[in-house]
């Protein structure tokens, strides 16, 4: 069933696995349950209705949006416990007022004294309240209060003039830079600490602050205990890709996300397979070149995403991408293992770059054969 | 007029200058015309109608696609005269054949035999013709049969069966590692020697080749004379970016596509201003990495385009941008300079990859207000 719905799709195609999506979505949403937190699914991986639905089913309680375009297609299919965690710019908090007097329970967040004032003076003027949460700093990678910062308690106030502090949240995204458990584990608690911390001196001056959201996937997953912490939040653990692999979070079994491709040339001599998804398909992202095991733009598998040993996709142009070798000597005869139409399935560097590429995907497992819309833009 | 349209927008959007577009397509209009080819510009970096009518009312002779869909969605809108540039997978034909029956003078590519043999196959039980031009490698870079290889004159003859031969395609893609005038103008003779010498050699064997068409927007703006040649392709040229301004081709005042942001935060002790587009907006693309200026994921600019001196964005994640300093010492008040809620333009690395992340361009410049529709997907 699944072979034949691959061989109908027009090419390239991104491609869920669904029995990999639901053991994945499981497997998170075990582990958060055994740590006694809620799981709020980052949906920006996906941008899809149906994996945001699983995941939700399988026990998340609301999702964490990356835009607010996702936060409208969310709300408007159902969802409306959403966090826009991305800190808020003035001139978007129109839009945030227009989806929480549409019944929506967003929240969104701030890390400075001026977008908390914004926020507070927007709250004002429509007569409306938006649950806003401070945005922490706890790996200095990014955005965010360090949890000692006297700055803190300045948007804390600032926020508190009009009841708006709703909790903290911080991000380690540098967890992805690691690559054992033992570190992983270890920047899980300094995650954890940093933002019980910050909510600890929030309270500390009379102000409440229920939430305290952490998360990245591989944090979440090397987490032992968090206590102080109400939530996590975690996007790419629903496809996974070889970042994750890299950093240890998962198999390459276990990547649900795969571009299928067509083979439409060669260059013998070079023992080169030229497919017809490049970098449109795959994305840009090389999020591997800087880790142990450099997966060029994708590795290259069978149908039944089972990995080519040896073969890696090492170029991409727009629409091309070039399949070669790993070892030094050239395949007596590419053309006859790779014929021309062959398919074959690429797992990504970056499921949320890769993904972002497409409109749909296509579902194979049980049911294969659907195809889930995913959308695109701001 | 153009301020406070880029004040009412939404961000991140793509914002494209039309004195800058309307400059850079008659500049390469005129060296075509100057070297007497046609020019059939490449839609896959701007995959927008009104950009491609401008191109035609320019005097661009027909279009080239990297997908059917671009052939679907231009012929849709009046333009017929399409060449299809990337090698044929025997399962899109009965695609190719559908825009073919339905009035389109769509032109396809081969650089193999297998590939051959299916389209003269499909095309006889269509009882249809598809002109095909056989893709030659001139540099190494990607696709394509050599121009002395045998297999030339094997897939010239497997076409012929049917009379289907159109011509001969090259494209001398490595011209994007080049970075002077001398040295491109070098490689855009081999691409012309070498794309019609394979031309000559169809025709010795008894074999028409009408169209020998070469091209990429560095050979085709180094090249000094064409004899032999029918038409150039180029596609980046209309928008130019910060790659072709390190290949030498442009200046950065040419650059036409550019990324609206807003700040949203700092980190003052890092000197980082980060705004609300990441590489969701910026792509993933860092094709500057490699030459001989590094601009990071862009080069921020003040709404009217102009270079903030001294900042680049050195990070990305989805949504989130990195503005930092190019020197070492720490800006005395980031905020300051860069409030919160500050609109600003960033200049991308690599416009056809930047470009593909947006479903509209908004236009800056006579008529500024508008906004153009773009598609993505297959």
């Amino acid at each position: 069933m699944s072979a034949t719905f691959l061989e109908s799709l027009d090419t390239p195609a991104a491609i869920v696995d669904l029995p990999r999506l639901q053991h994945n979505i499981a497997r998170m949403q075990e582990h958060m349950n055994a740590l006694g937190v809620a799981l709020r699914p980052h949906v920006k991986t996906t941008k899809c209705l149906e994996v945001a639905q699983a995941q939700i089913a399988a026990g998340a309680r609301g999702i964490t949006v990356s835009t607010l375009k996702e936060a409208e297609q969310f709300f408007a299919a159902g969802i409306t416990d959403i966090l826009y965690a991305v800190s808020m710019a003035p001139a978007k908090l129109p839009r945030a007022l227009a989806l929480k007097r549409a019944g929506c329970n967003l929240k969104i967040i701030v890390d400075n004294v001026a977008g908390a004032e914004a926020i507070v003076a927007a709250c004002r003027e429509a007569g409306e309240t938006l649950e806003t949460w401070i945005e922490i700093d706890t790996d200095g990678h990014r955005s965010g209060i360090t949890p000692e910062q006297p700055e803190l308690l300045d948007v804390a106030r600032a926020l508190d003039a009009a009841s708006l502090v709703g909790g903290v949240l911080t991000h380690a995204g540098s967890s992805y830079e690691l690559n054992d458990d033992e570190a992983l584990a270890a920047l899980a608690e300094v995650e954890r600490a940093g933002c019980v911390r910050a909510a600890e001196r929030i309270r500390e001056i009379g102000i409440a602050c229920p939430n305290v959201s952490v998360g990245s996937t591989p944090t979440a997953l090397a987490a032992r205990a968090l206590p102080g912490v109400t939530e996590v939040r975690a996007g790419v653990y629903a496809f996974f890709d070889l970042v994750m692999h890299n950093v240890g979070v998962c198999r390459k079994e276990d990547i649900a996300l795969s571009v299928l491709a067509t083979v439409i040339g060669h260059q013998p001599d070079k023992g080169w397979v030229v497919v017809d998804a490049g970098w449109m398909a795959m994305s840009r992202d090389r999020g591997t070149s800087k880790q142990g095991q450099d997966y060029g733009y994708g590795l290259p598998c069978d149908l039944e995403g089972r990995p080519l040993d040896g073969w890696l996709m090492t170029q991409a142009n727009q629409e091309h991408g070039i399949l070669a070798p790993t070892r030094d000597s050239v395949p007596a005869d590419v053309a006859r293992d790779f014929p021309v139409g062959m398919r074959i399935r690429i797992l990504p560097n970056h499921a949320c770059a890769t993904g972002a590429q497409f409109p749909v995907y296509g579902v194979v497992g049980e049911g294969s054969g659907t195809q889930w819309p995913r959308f695109y833009g701001w």
